[in-house]
């Protein structure tokens, strides 16, 4: 009995409000309209790495969407519960609105839904951190609704279409523009260029997500003396930059060899500089 | 025995994938991105109203997005365990891509998910149609997405941010306007405006929900010989309007008396003639 216990506490892979169990109520709202958020964390030697900044990001996501901001220290004892004996996985944690009503009006009172579910670690080939990696440039366009910038929320088709606009598995991420002409971001990760000597990234006000490594990478970069800029880049400007790289929470940095048809210096001497920050 | 089994018949509110039950894998795309399509359907005296309307926009839905088309005749069926002693209800179905995969790309094998569900007619005030409803004005708007525009998709939190806008009872519901200024639709319902004696609609291009009760109140109009025009409605064309209505598959046709401090004549001619040829 103790054995079967302890072999049902290691395979664990999802709780679901503090419970082991794999299944929601098909009346929650993060199915029903896509009413919440999430966060991807990576967890290394059974620690999450970043902690306290995915949990900024939620709780400002949660008072945005005006949904319940859960307790960052039941969360954490969940999250270990799941990952204190996994050397390298990946987090996920999703917080619905909760489970209630039919209309898109928020109940007045309903308890959020929390979800926490442990991946194994994505296999990429080293090839992505050693050589660079090849870029799509995606037709999808990111819409403009400032609203829902920056935060990570549950309505992502936008990035599933994009996703699905190549097969190719040698090319490992596509980058994806607004209606205005500039680039904000890749389809799972921020990006970051170095124009005219400047480390730059999009601003996040209009569309796209305001990374956790990409918030990284900045203070990095400042504490190694390199300034970074917020602004808008088009693309000419970054076929024009002299290195490019993405950035998420799981694959750390992935310099850019080849973006549609232009190729880059792979890792040029900031992208080296930040890699060695980090890694 | 048998008694138990008649009475979880009628008792079934869901059914998932064929089957009784209210739980779905919380792995499911639905709920991880919003990956997938919805159709709130009128039921009555057992029959589904507008079911092959539902249906083409569904499928339509599903080629957009590259979700495998559910077997229409399998629906039905399902429909009709849930429906067919129901006089008065509201039927719901939600299609998923399937339960599969962390990370945007749509898995190559993956069967799509149906959750078909009963709910209760919703209880509105006669005087929403005898006497006309007030309306709000959102200050959220539309984003531009032509790749979603007209499909009822899963990725509604616009919706709830807007529906949230307001909390007083009298005020039945709100409009949303794109970034243009022009005024798309209401937060769960399509409108129409009586313009220099033309009935008007917005156009679903960039935005918004091509609705099923929006195309049938198009086809009544022109068999009583009204000519209805699709294009772009700005702010002070609507205040400037003879007559304005709201519709869904479950309301019908609501007239509006008020927009913000706007009072309009209720119902008038034309307003009339389209719910006499509904109701």
């Amino acid at each position: 009995m103790l054995l079967v216990q302890y072999k049902k506490m290691t395979d664990m892979t999802v709780l679901i409000n503090g419970e082991p169990g794999d299944q929601i109520a098909s009346s929650d709202r993060g199915l029903q309209y896509g009413d919440g958020l999430f966060e991807t964390i990576a967890i290394k030697n059974g620690e999450c790495e970043h902690w306290y900044e995915h949990m900024s990001r939620l709780a400002d996501g949660c008072q945005r969407l005006n949904i319940r901001v859960p307790n960052a220290q039941q969360l954490l004892v969940e999250a270990q519960q799941l990952c204190s004996d996994k050397a390298l996985a990946v987090l996920k944690i999703i917080i619905t609105r909760g489970n209630g009503g039919r209309g898109y009006r928020a109940p007045d009172r309903v308890e959020a839904t929390r979800i926490i579910s442990v991946h194994p670690w994505p296999s990429h080939p080293d090839e992505n951190i050693t050589q660079g990696i090849r870029m799509h440039l995606c037709d999808t366009l990111l819409s403009y609704q400032p609203v829902l910038a920056g935060i990570k929320h549950l309505n992502r088709l936008e990035q599933i279409i994009a996703r699905n606009e190549w097969n190719d598995p040698g090319v490992s991420e596509g980058l994806m523009s607004d209606i205005d002409g500039n680039v904000v971001e890749g389809t799972m990760s921020n990006y970051f260029a170095v124009i005219n000597k400047e480390l730059v990234t999009p601003e996040i006000l209009g569309c796209g997500v305001a990374g956790i490594m990409r918030s990284h990478i900045m203070a990095q970069a400042i504490l190694h003396g390199i300034s970074v800029c917020e602004r808008k880049i088009k693309l000419d400007e970054l076929y024009a930059a002299d290195e490019l790289f993405i950035c998420n929470s799981i694959i750390g940095v992935w310099p850019v060899r080849k973006l549609a048809d232009h190729s880059y210096k792979v890792a040029g001497e900031v992208t080296e500089q930040i890699m060695d920050g980090l890694i």
